[in-house]
């Protein structure tokens, strides 16, 4: 049976799961699943209870681990933020799309126009979609949530910790319009004359301004209201839900109910409120009768931010963190979700989100593009019949540098960074070379036992280093 | 109510739990619970799946764990074997039973013959008993396993690397005795005249050498075969099983079924091999209508010995290995089973191998000795019914040398000591504190932010310099 023809199988099997009734409600339901991406920001590998962490409790989510497939070996396509978002959404490594840094405030610029996202295809396709929390893929009107295929959105622009200079903010984003005058966002800015507030960003519904600054506080609780009434309200079309969480990338903030909670400080509390936010979401799931018919996945943009000490998160037993090519730093946790069509299982195959891109396109029968190279494979036949991951290699980028690649199990290093971030060295003379499977804390370099797997990876890179 | 009485009435739980027949069998059987204790070899705190390890699989553990308690902040004794093994029988920190150091093949001594072990305390009270694997508290006759408490023994008497001497071995342990000359040893140890072979250790079944040299593929097998069979054997009275891996201490080796079936080599193929006797052992006490009327405690006796590169194991997200008192070198995985019994949580609680001792009399009614300080606490309370762990803090000894103390949620390092093992610095002026709960990995001294804690934490640390 060829992987195309398995795949159509598959595809029928979900469709087709929706279909035995469990509710009238459920019974109406249209036939093509729903997907959701639950995306957090700066969380690491190792903060969940479920990834090993002593002292973080994420019961929702170990839940969710133990009824869907938790990857162990899941990566991100970029160690940050803005091109690791565009490679979700478009499928394709960030040299392909062009976000390979971050949009500052202030920026007029985005997400080239030209790249499809995921939400574009299904909408086109008759899904409904929604975008909630961090989007930071362009702030200029262009550029936002309802221009790149989503019906509507609900969030933050870009970087919670963006603190700017509101004559700035009030001249350059196109997000200060409607209702709001250069005067109101000086006097919010500003304790007294001189003295910024910190944080302040926008908060947004669509494409305006509803409060300024945001109170960081409550986002992952308005996130989650959000993302609720969405799925409650959907009726008639499959929808597409994109969840892109504030937390917990600095300055951390939780809400009342949560701060001050877990044994983990701050950090920890920022993370408990997510494992609540998730735990909402699938119950609401389920008790609409969604649940056998929505596709779930839950990762992170890339790892943890090192250098804020106690309020980074932590890569677990990995090396390095976020803005690394270190496994620290694009390695992160990875929960697949679908009762009774994802089977239950702990994977240590080799996938990334370019890969929920594709796959989620397979799950709505919705083609892949063909008029430009997609990167995403379709994890459908591994999540639902167990069978191999058809990815075999991953390449690290940094911006569009080609600095690391993957290949089964061994993985070599051309360039070697910091490990809590910065500029590489020099391209190496030999590459590092690590048998991830057996040292996933990338500690003993082999290159010098396997010659001949370096020069494999080498040539195998060879058609990375260049998109 | 006190924590006496409170003790009290759970022990009553425990008892009357074995009162409701399952069978037969079930109904014939003791009141008491038995008690076996599953202890590996240099298993790190990230070697397990529950632990968060990527590619080595252990769903038998990780059932254990689901079903039971599994600790994130569980302790051993001592960062190295033999003391380590003394603290868990005894209840007691290695300064006050005196095991300081590891007893070296040759060695005419063991553990002080005026310690009382768990084995003699419960055997007195009418338990059965057995020690099955490594013992390594000394080889001539009045130390091994059946002079301690035990009423029989099978497995080797000290560490597997312990390549010896023939010579030696048969002047100096008692363990050759009847039945081997020098002649057949001297044969058995050389691959011709002057080429030793490696792992000359032998097996043994109570005083008496088996098999020289021990065929090491086999040994997890085999334990796990005289594990089941003591099980399976035990009738009238409640029984001890102290279970000591070989595993997966160096020189690694697994059976045939196991070699080279992991993702993580050898060293995986041993954790999964081990995996797989925990597994046995459980489904034989279910097969005999015991699980709920046995207590189960997995742990290890140290963490990985990291300078064996990819043939040791991971300590996770921790610092530092073996040898050491950063926490990879005592904190270890920590899984307590008894379904129905035992309420199934993840239990970040402080406890450590010495309260095992102290725990398991309790259960078995049988009072802690009165005549010598004992360092264990009884957990049972935290484990039935999901109070605190009455343990408030931990000393962390090299030989009798203090070098590290935790109370709550914070540590101090007196001294430094390299990762991989070796010699401490000198005394720091200012020990290093770290927040344990927002910090696993020791990454963040923060005495200069919390001077007043360091203050504290030294104070308390007195009681235990000098013990």
């Amino acid at each position: 049976m060829t992987q195309q023809i398995r795949s159509f199988i598959l595809v029928l099997a979900v469709t087709a799961s929706c279909l035995g009734a469990r509710s009238t409600a459920a019974a109406e339901r249209p036939s093509r699943p729903n997907v959701i991406i639950l995306f957090c920001d700066d969380l690491g590998y190792g903060d969940l209870t479920c990834y090993g962490h002593p002292t973080i409790r994420t019961p929702h989510l170990d839940r969710m681990a133990a009824e869907g497939v938790r990857f162990t070996q899941f990566y991100t396509a970029a160690a940050v933020c803005s091109p690791a978002r565009a490679s979700l959404l478009t499928g394709r490594y960030p040299p392909r799309h062009g976000t390979l840094g971050i949009y500052w405030h202030g920026l007029d610029t985005g997400m080239s126009v030209d790249e499809k996202t995921l939400a574009e295809l299904l909408t086109k396709q008759g899904y409904s979609s929604k975008c909630i929390g961090k989007w930071h893929l362009g702030h200029d009107v262009e550029f936002l949530p309802q221009n790149r295929g989503f019906d509507s959105y609900f969030g933050v622009p870009y970087s919670n910790d963006m603190q700017i200079d509101p004559e700035m903010a009030f001249a350059d984003d196109a997000v200060f319009r409607d209702g709001w005058s250069l005067e109101k966002v000086r006097e919010l800015s500003f304790d007294g004359p001189i003295k910024p507030k910190r944080e302040l960003v926008p908060l947004m519904a669509d494409e305006r301004v509803i409060e300024y600054p945001a109170d960081q506080r409550e986002l992952t609780r308005r996130y989650t209201e959000q993302a609720t009434d969405f799925i409650t309200s959907s009726e008639q079309k499959p929808f597409f839900l994109y969840v892109a969480y504030t937390m917990p990338h600095v300055p951390l903030f939780a809400s009342k109910k949560f701060e001050g909670n877990s044994r983990s400080g701050l950090y920890g509390d920022t993370v408990e409120e997510i494992d609540w936010s998730v735990g909402e979401i699938l119950d609401t799931l389920r008790s609409q009768g969604l649940d056998d018919n929505t596709f779930v996945f839950f990762t992170s943009d890339n790892g943890p931010w090192l250098t804020y000490r106690l309020d980074g998160g932590s890569q677990g037993l990995l090396r390095g963190g976020k803005f690394t090519t270190w496994e620290g730093g694009m390695r992160v946790p990875g929960i697949a979700w679908c009762p009774g069509t994802i089977k239950p299982a702990i994977s240590s195959e080799l996938a990334t989100t370019m890969d929920l891109f594709t796959t989620s396109l397979h799950l709505a029968s919705t083609p892949v593009p063909n008029d430009r190279v997609i990167d995403g494979v379709d994890l459908s036949d591994h999540l639902m019949a167990g069978g191999n991951s058809p990815r075999e290699d991953f390449a690290y980028y940094r911006r569009d540098d080609l600095q690391a690649y993957r290949r089964g199990k061994w993985k070599i290093h051309l360039k070697v960074q910091p490990e809590k971030g910065g500029k590489p060295g020099a391209m190496l003379e030999t590459p590092l070379l690590f048998d991830l499977e057996r040292d996933p804390a990338e500690q003993y370099d082999l290159s010098k036992e396997h010659p001949e797997v370096v020069e494999t990876l080498l040539e195998h890179a060879g058609t990375y280093r260049q998109l």
